[in-house]
């Protein structure tokens, strides 16, 4: 089984070379007037420009080697047509098939993943319409008002991300609030703003966990159904107010939902990946199915692309090898997410989760480690507001950090001028980052009064980003967008050679949590170590409870 | 002037061969039974839990004997006394002026730097009394329910990121809005929620540019006001509406705003720096002028202890050594913030902007490139939440990142289990990424069906973090904890003798913007580079205008 490490390979020793002699970007584009044309590729309604990459022609075609070498083509193939590629866990991954068109079939075993999902999907959207025409009543017999989803991980950020960005598809004045921590702070505060506008009555809350066991979500739903309760909804009511998105039927239904209000999902559906899937609920719920349908169209339009583009002009598989270049060959060890668009404030977020708990892994799917570096950091918050933040360090700290600039060309507000200054700031910033300013150019525009004083107005440069302009922000074109990265991430995985789609790194400290508990309430387990029994006590102290 | 660079000293030196042989943290456990007491330290109400950081006692004196070397204390007391510390722009920087005591005076040339900032701040009380208590009326006579803080950077961040973390301390029922964005969705999506209220005459508009000329923020400004005169508000009523937080008092009157509602500050206090200046006004609206006095005394108490306490026990002199051992003799480029409140969730953006945008930086303050890593990334989402996001490449990626736990005892949220299995969760992460999983421990728990799934079971451990535990959240202990971070920012810059309170890393993208911007429209100017051109030739063409 023990495959060699891709790091042994010729084709990676190629690349070591390349690195070590990648071109300044100041002269990629001086040699090469035609740039843009030769490194930037469109499908589904994304440009995505490189040419602010420090690759050349014949890194690109040594990437494109070592993709090749890795068997992307056929690991692809693989994936989309149900093979149990998480081997880990012995599952295929068919998020693909939650977005095929109507009518399409796609058989896991015994089970037709597409048609089970279509199902379920119309089930989803026949419940939203309910409620979004006023036909669903609660308790006391008006309309719902307010949407809470209690998930966490994949079963919060998707839908919270997608109902933020597609706003202005909203069908409905539902109010939508997204409780995951199990800080109680978070959903005691959506409570309370409900409550002081006397609209329980009028709240619909989703509990969205797959096994009905997260323990976050399963401790806030409890406490909202006790709120329920308490505001005075009846408790044969209480399937009027919550609904669940979950595999475990029987679970749901001993919590209060009605068997019809439980939208499963499959074990071939991942947290991450399943924004697709009845997750989606609140995100139907605010834009209507239709516009939902648009959305998983967009995802499948760029699913085609990746199954059929050529390597050489494949966004997903091309994305993959610019940040496997970036983080192996020129050992850069983080990604800023850079949207330039308000409403995507949540996507550095979302984007984090399915990049860093996908490809965060440091072992072999046959279980050696690795001796290169995987997954970056990634980190960002939305563009302008990033330059008046973390953008100094990007233009003038120790460490190079790549950038993904997103943007969109359409204006859908109104008012003037704005659109423009942000197209403008956010090709700026790709232009500053990758060609700076030499301190000769500081002096020629004359010199500052103490020579010190002009290393300070120098930029090194050379610091890449990719730019992916969508000609406007649409349930389509985000999911096009959104599927560009997962596919983007299972080819990184796949020429790392590690599992995308297990998260083994989140079990040791579910396990640990139970000993820390204990000991919280006094019960002496296992022997803690001094920094944790240390804490442990000043807790205790602090409640006035023995040691 | 050119000192030589830290990195050529002998305590540097020292480091560097600690960090070559630094030892795990199962060993430093092992070895000492009284880490917890040994490596923990506390003060204005915080407790610094660093026993889990991969440092000993030998360390902890070489760290403390570079910050002697590099006059750390010193270049504190100059800082305090109002000395130019900000020596590129020739300023003193006296943030810890703003939160002085009522009666102190500091000079800084002929100002009295505190008598000044009391003087604003009672005014700034009795105008957010005026609000909260309705005295203060709209156009059509109604009172206050919405404040729209238009700022961006240090003039959005604090205010928002405190008013949040301060929801249980409002004093009224304003709802608070931050726009920050040139994104005109931004500011359209605030003003459409209010207008479908019908609210636009229950409006306060609050300014927040130092200059009065930042370009979002004045372009958010003119849309605001322009909606505020479209909702029928008479032109000369526009001051009962908007209110700036400004030195450029002309152009605020200009604008409209009365002179006695422009609240000013200073050069001596930074942009990131600002959230104790009238920057802080929608956070008085908020909680009320005596919780923001608290708020500033809290902070004070730190700077007392930054001021006093020997540095062995000072805080954020620990604080930031930690950082300088973790960045330059570890090697670690990355540092996660992970506050366990949920109302702590703008936090990490906070704490971004503070240390990127103060010590990104690659040049000594004399001007020589510096040859070590100086600020590292900062990102984090709130903890239970990231839990169930990147957390997995915490645990088991390639890069060791490490993590700053911050956690509070009291609940004050009234739901029962949840503060319990919150503050368990924090302290199992930690213990997970110190101790980590070995295989034979995998093993002993009963080998998986096949040899080569348990390693992806083990975690390599070593992973380093601070706790910083708080009693409660209030506004003194929020106080003393962002006073911390800032004190922490200022001694890491003294050891790599960069200045902290400069960002000329932001000014070139102001400069390449216009070019950008005269390009969107068509105005040839300077040749742009392929991408630039390319980028904008495909806005120009969707537009339907000419290339």
């Amino acid at each position: 089984m023990n495959a060699p490490l891709v790091s042994t390979t010729s084709a990676w020793q190629s690349l070591k070379a390349l690195g070590a002699r990648a071109p300044s970007l100041r002269s990629l584009f001086h040699d090469d007037a035609e740039r843009f044309t030769r490194f930037s590729c469109e499908a589904a309604g994304v440009l995505l420009d490189y040419s602010k990459q420090r690759i050349d022609t014949a890194t690109r075609d040594a990437l494109l080697a070592l993709a090749r070498q890795q068997q992307v083509e056929a690991r692809r193939d693989a994936l989309l047509r149900g093979e149990p590629v998480n081997l880990t866990e012995g599952r295929a991954v068919l998020h693909t098939a939650l977005r095929l068109p109507a009518g399409s079939h796609l058989m896991v075993g015994t089970q037709d993943a597409a048609a089970d999902a279509a199902a379920v999907r119309a089930r989803v959207a026949a419940f939203a319409e309910s409620v979004r025409t006023g036909h669903w009543r609660g308790h006391r017999g008006r309309t719902m008002r307010h949407v809470i989803n209690l998930g966490i991980g994949g079963s919060d950020l998707g839908p919270q991300m997608v109902q933020l960005a597609l706003t202005p598809f909203a069908q409905s004045d539902l109010a939508f609030h997204f409780v995951s921590n199990v800080d109680g702070r978070h959903l005691a505060d959506v409570l309370a703003r409900i409550a002081a506008a006397d609209e329980a009555d009028r709240t619909l809350v989703i509990v969205a966990s797959k096994t009905f066991t997260t323990l976050e979500t399963m401790m806030n739903a409890h406490s909202a159904r006790n709120w329920l309760l308490a505001s005075g909804c009846p408790i044969d009511a209480l399937e009027q107010h919550v609904v669940a998105v979950s595999t475990n039927v029987s679970a749901a239904r001993a919590f209060g939902v009605a068997e019809q209000n439980v939208f499963p999902f499959w074990d071939w559906v991942g947290g991450r990946y399943s924004v697709w899937s009845a997750i989606g609920l609140a995100v139907v719920l605010a834009i209507g199915a239709p516009a939902f349908e648009a959305f998983l169209a967009g995802a499948h339009a760029m699913d085609q692309h990746f199954a059929q583009a050529p390597l050489e002009r494949n966004l997903p598989v091309l994305l993959a090898l610019i940040g496997i270049w970036n983080a192996n060959f020129l050992g850069h060890g983080a990604l800023s997410i850079a949207p330039y668009h308000q409403r995507l404030a949540r996507l550095p977020a979302y984007l984090q989760q399915l990049e860093m708990e996908s490809t965060g892994k440091r072992v072999t799917v046959d279980g050696q480690p690795v001796d290169y570096a995987t997954c970056p950091v990634l980190f960002g918050e939305p563009g302008t507001n990033g330059q008046h933040a973390y953008f100094q360090l990007l233009h003038q700290g120790t460490q190079p950090v790549p950038v993904d600039f997103i943007a969109v060309v359409d204006d859908d507000c109104g008012l003037p001028g704005h659109n423009d200054a942000l197209l403008a700031n956010c090709f700026a910033q790709s232009q500053a980052l990758a060609f700076g300013k030499t301190l000769d150019e500081v002096r020629a525009e004359g010199a500052p009064a103490a020579a010190w004083l002009a290393p300070h107005r120098t930029f090194p440069g050379d610091r890449p980003s990719n730019t992916l302009l969508l000609e406007a922000l649409t349930p389509g074109t985000l999911g096009a967008l959104l599927a560009l990265y997962e596919h983007k991430v299972f080819v990184q995985a796949t020429v790392w050679g590690i599992n995308a789609f297990d998260q083994w790194g989140v079990e040791l400290g579910k396990v640990l949590t139970k000993d820390v508990l204990g000991a919280l309430h006094g019960d002496l387990g296992p022997a803690l170590d001094g920094s944790t029994a240390g804490l442990i006590a000043r807790v205790r102290e602090r409640r006035g409870l023995g040691k």
